[in-house]
C-alpha cells in the first residue's frame, strides 16, 4: 500500500497535496476545462510531471542564448513560470511583453525556486508588441509619474499588476470580514436628489442629448428634464443606508463617491471608491471603533497571508519592508483620544506646523501626522465640537457642544475613516435641519425617526485610501486603474 | 467524562454544536462583545439556557393578553426570536414596528418551532413609531405599487428586507465564483470620456456650483470646465477592463452604469449593476458560456442553501415555489442556438407575435421570451449579424457578416447577459473605429492591439435581472432599495 502510494506520487497533481480543490468541485469541472487547463497556476499547481500542457501569458523577461533561449511567462497572476526552448523555435515577433502561447512537457526544474519549469517545444505568438514604441523596457525602474502618463499600459508593469492584485484581496478581505460579521451588503443609489453633507461640492447630471431633454423635460431646464428636479453623484451612501438599517441592523454598502473639489493634493480623487456601513441599536462609538479596527487589520492579515510575493515586489519599488510594516500594524492597538486632548497637543506643539492649530476648527493635513506620529500608530480621534461637523451627528449627552463621532487617522495618509452615531431624537434633529433650509428635501430622512428608529451608528472608509496606508504608496492615483483628478479624465 | 459532558451540555451554547465559530477569532473576539451580544442569531446560537441577555430589535408581531404578552422581534436576520413577557411589563409604546430593548432569560421554548425563547423581564422602547401614520400594519398584503410609494420605510417589511438578505448572498456568490476561479476583482471607472457602446444615451456631468465652473473652466462651458472635456456617466466598464486583462488574464468588476432612456419597462433602470467580466487568451465564446452559466448556477445554489427561510417568505408574496424553481434551475443545461436557427423559428412562428420579427434585425421582448420558452430554459443565442452589435465584437473567421457574441435569454426576464470575442486584429479594428469617427477618442483602446494584446472576451451580466430571474420578481424596481427612472428620484 504504501509503495503504491509512492508510485502514484510522480503523476498526482501538486494542488491534490495541498488539498486546494475548488470547493463546488461539480460545477467547477467543465468551466476548469477551458479557462484553466492553461493558467500558469494551473500548470504549477494541477499537472503531474511528464504531462503535455499549452501555457498562455505574457514574456515577461527573455535571454536568448545559441542554441537554448530562457523565457519568463506571467498570465497575470502571481506565479510566472520558466519555460526553456530551443532558440530555433522563437522568431523576433516573441519579445518582451508579446502575448504567446506556448505548447510544451512540464519538467523538473533543476534549480529554479520553482519545483517545475517548461520544456517548450513550439511557440506561437498570439499577441505582437510594437518594441519601438512600447514605453516600457525590462527590467528597468521608471518613476510613478512617467508610468501614469501610459496608464492604459500600466498593467502590463509588474508593479502595478501586483498593486491590482493585492488591492483585489484587500477589498474582498473587508467585504467578507463583515459579511461573516453579519452585516448585509447593498447597493446604495449613485444618483441622488440629496447632498448629504451639504458642503456643496457635487458633481451634476443631465441626460447627454438635447433631444432627449427635450422630449423628456419639455420647457424645463436640461438637468431637470429627467428627473424632474436636480440630481447629483453621490457623496455619500450614508443617509441612504440609515434608511436600510431601518429593517437590517447591520448592513454596508461598497461603491463609488465623488467630489467635484480642485484638489491637487496626492490623497485626493474626484471619483473614489468608499465601505460604508450602519449599524442599529447603536449607542456607543465602541461598536464602530472596533469594526473599523478589524476591518484595517484583517485586511492586513488576509494580504500578509496570500499576497506575500506581491508585497515583496511593491516594497521593493517604494524601498519598503511592507511584511515587516504589516506586522507592526497586527501588534497595536490603535490609539483613541479625544479632540480636547489633541488640541491640548497640538498647541503646546505649535511651532512645529507651518499652519498653527486652531482651537475649535478642523485640523490639517500637518497636524493630522504630527498627532499619529505621537500616539505611535493609528489613533481614533473622538468628540468633535459640534460647530464643525454634519447635521446628523449625535449630540453627546455629556456636553451639549460635542458630538459623539470619530475620525481614524493613520501614518502618512491622515484621515481615513469618519464615523459617528447619528442623532436619532426627532425634534432636535427636525431643528437642524430647519436650520439648515433641508427640512423639505431630508423629510424622508427625518421620518426615519417617526418610524421605530433605533439609535444608529456607521463609519465610511476610504478604499484607495486604506490601499496606500497598507501598501505605502504615496499617490493615490497609484492605486485605481483610472485615477480621475482636475483636468485629467483622458479615456 | 462521557458524564461530565452532559452535564456541561446544558451550558454550551448552540453555535459550539454547529461548529459555526468565527474563522479569525482573535480579531473577532473584542468585536464580539459589543456588535453581536445582543444579536437575535447570537442568542439563538452562542447563549446556553438560563443566561442573562438583551435583546435589541423591532417588534414584528405583538400579541397582549391579560397577564402575558407575546412578541416576536427580529434585528434584520434571518431568524425571529419569541419573548414572553408580564403584560405590565408593556407600555402602549411598545407597538408592531417599534424598536426595542429586552432583557430577560432564555428559556426552553415549550412549542415554538425555535429550541429557545426569552423570558423577557424588562422591555425599553428606544424608537417608538407613530402607529396612526405609519403606512403598514402586521400581517397585512400590500402590492408592490403601493410598498414602492413608501421607498424610505421599504425595509422595514418582511418581504423586501428577505429581498435585500437574498441579494446580498447573490452579489457575494458572484464575487466568491469568480474569485475562486482566479479571477481579480477590480474598480473601472465611473466617469468616462469615452461612450462605450456608442449609443448615446449617456448621462453628461458638470459641477453643480457655477464658481467652480469658472474657477476651474475660465471661458469653458461648464461641463468641459472640470475635466477640459466632456465626461459622462459610464455605460459599461468592458473598454477599461480590457486594458486591465492586457496584465491580467481574468480580471472583473461589479459596479453601477447608467443609461439616460426613457423606458418604463419593468426591466430597465436609469441606474443599475452591472457584473463585468474580461478573460485574455480567449478565443472561443465556450469559456465565456461556461461561465456565465456557473455564475448563474452557483448563485442559485448559495441561496438555496444560505436563504431557505428568506426564498419561502419571497415566494408566498409572489406566488412562487422559488425552492422548486431553483432546483430545475440547477438541473437544466443551458441551451445554445445561433441566431439563424433562432430567426427560422421566430419566422415559422410570426403569427404568435405582435410585432413580427426581422430578419437581420434584433429581437423584441415577446421574442426572446417566446425562444425560452421553446427551448426549456435559460438560452445562449450566439453569432450575431455584425451590422446590428458594436464595434468592438470579432468578425467569424466562418462567415465574416456575423460577429462572435452571445446573449443569454432567460424566462421571464429576457435578455440578462450580453458577451463577445473582443476585435484583437489591430488593423480591422482601426477601419472600424475610422468608420464610426472614433478613432482620436479611442485610440488607446486601439493602442492595447499593438503591445501584445492578446486575444480576449468577456461579458456583463445585469445584477438586478438576475435577482429578478432567480426569485421570480416582476419588476426591477422591486429589487434595487433605491430605484432610478425617468421622473423619479425622489431622495
Amino acid at each position: 500500500m504504501a509503495a503504491f502510494k509512492n508510485i502514484k506520487l510522480l503523476f498526482v497533481p501538486l494542488r491534490i497535496f495541498l488539498n486546494k480543490t475548488p470547493s463546488s468541485l461539480q460545477l467547477n469541472l467543465y468551466r476548469f476545462k477551458y479557462n484553466e487547463a492553461y493558467s500558469v497556476k494551473s500548470v504549477l499547481l494541477d499537472h503531474p510531471v511528464g504531462s503535455d500542457v499549452v501555457v498562455k501569458g505574457w514574456v515577461k523577461s527573455i535571454r536568448k542564448q545559441k542554441r537554448t533561449t530562457f523565457m519568463h511567462i506571467s498570465d497575470g497572476g502571481v506565479e510566472q513560470i520558466q519555460v526553456v526552448i530551443p532558440s530555433s523555435a522563437c522568431d523576433e515577433d516573441c519579445c518582451f511583453n508579446s502575448a504567446v502561447e506556448i505548447s510544451g512537457k512540464v519538467v523538473v526544474s533543476p534549480k529554479c525556486n520553482q519545483p517545475v519549469e517548461i520544456q517548450g517545444e513550439k511557440i506561437k505568438v498570439v499577441g505582437k508588441l510594437d518594441l519601438q514604441s512600447f514605453p516600457f523596457g525590462p527590467r528597468k525602474y521608471y518613476p510613478p509619474e512617467y508610468v501614469r502618463q501610459q496608464i492604459h499600459l500600466r498593467p502590463k508593469t509588474n508593479t502595478y499588476s501586483a498593486i491590482l492584485r493585492l488591492s483585489s484581496l484587500i477589498s474582498n478581505a473587508l467585504q467578507t470580514t463583515l459579511i461573516q460579521d453579519n452585516f448585509v451588503s447593498v447597493f446604495t443609489p449613485i444618483l441622488t436628489s440629496n447632498d448629504c453633507e451639504g458642503a456643496g461640492e457635487v458633481f451634476l447630471i443631465r441626460p447627454s442629448s438635447n433631444e432627449m431633454c427635450r422630449e423628456m423635460g419639455g420647457n424645463r431646464k436640461p438637468e431637470e428634464s429627467y428627473f424632474n428636479k436636480k440630481v447629483y453623484l453621490t457623496v455619500s451612501g450614508q443617509l441612504h443606508l440609515e434608511a436600510i438599517a431601518g429593517g437590517i441592523s447591520k448592513v454596508f454598502t461598497m461603491g463609488p463617491t465623488f467630489r467635484s473639489e480642485n484638489s491637487r493634493s496626492r490623497r485626493h480623487l474626484a471619483e473614489f471608491r468608499m465601505l460604508e456601513a450602519e449599524i442599529a441599536f447603536c449607542n456607543d462609538l465602541q461598536p464602530i471603533l472596533s469594526t473599523i479596527e478589524s476591518l484595517v487589520k484583517q485586511s492586513a492579515k488576509i494580504i500578509l497571508e496570500l499576497g506575500s510575493l506581491d508585497l515583496v515586489t511593491v516594497g521593493n519599488y517604494y524601498n519598503e519592508n511592507l511584511e515587516e510594516s504589516l506586522n507592526e500594524l497586527l501588534k497595536f492597538s490603535f490609539a483613541t483620544i479625544s479632540y480636547r486632548e489633541a488640541m491640548e497637543l497640538l498647541l503646546k506643539n505649535r511651532d512645529s506646523f507651518k499652519t498653527p492649530p486652531r482651537d475649535g476648527a478642523d485640523l490639517g493635513s500637518e497636524h493630522e501626522l504630527f498627532l499619529v506620529n505621537h500616539m505611535g500608530g493609528p489613533t481614533f480621534l473622538v468628540d468633535w465640537p459640534a460647530n464643525i461637523k454634519p447635521f446628523y451627528m449625535r449630540t453627546s449627552d455629556d456636553a451639549h457642544s460635542l458630538v459623539s463621532c470619530v475620525d481614524l487617522l493613520v501614518p502618512g495618509v491622515g484621515e481615513l475613516c469618519g464615523g459617528s452615531l447619528r442623532e436619532n431624537r426627532y425634534d432636535i434633529l427636525k431643528s437642524r435641519l430647519q436650520a439648515l433650509n433641508l427640512e423639505e428635501s431630508l423629510n424622508w430622512y427625518l421620518d426615519l425617526r417617526k418610524f421605530g428608529g433605533s439609535p444608529t451608528g456607521g463609519f465610511g472608509m476610504g478604499v484607495e485610501r486604506l490601499i496606500a496606508y497598507l501598501l505605502r504608496i504615496p499617490n493615490v492615483k497609484d492605486i485605481v486603474p483610472f485615477p480621475r483628478t482636475p483636468h485629467n479624465c483622458p479615456m
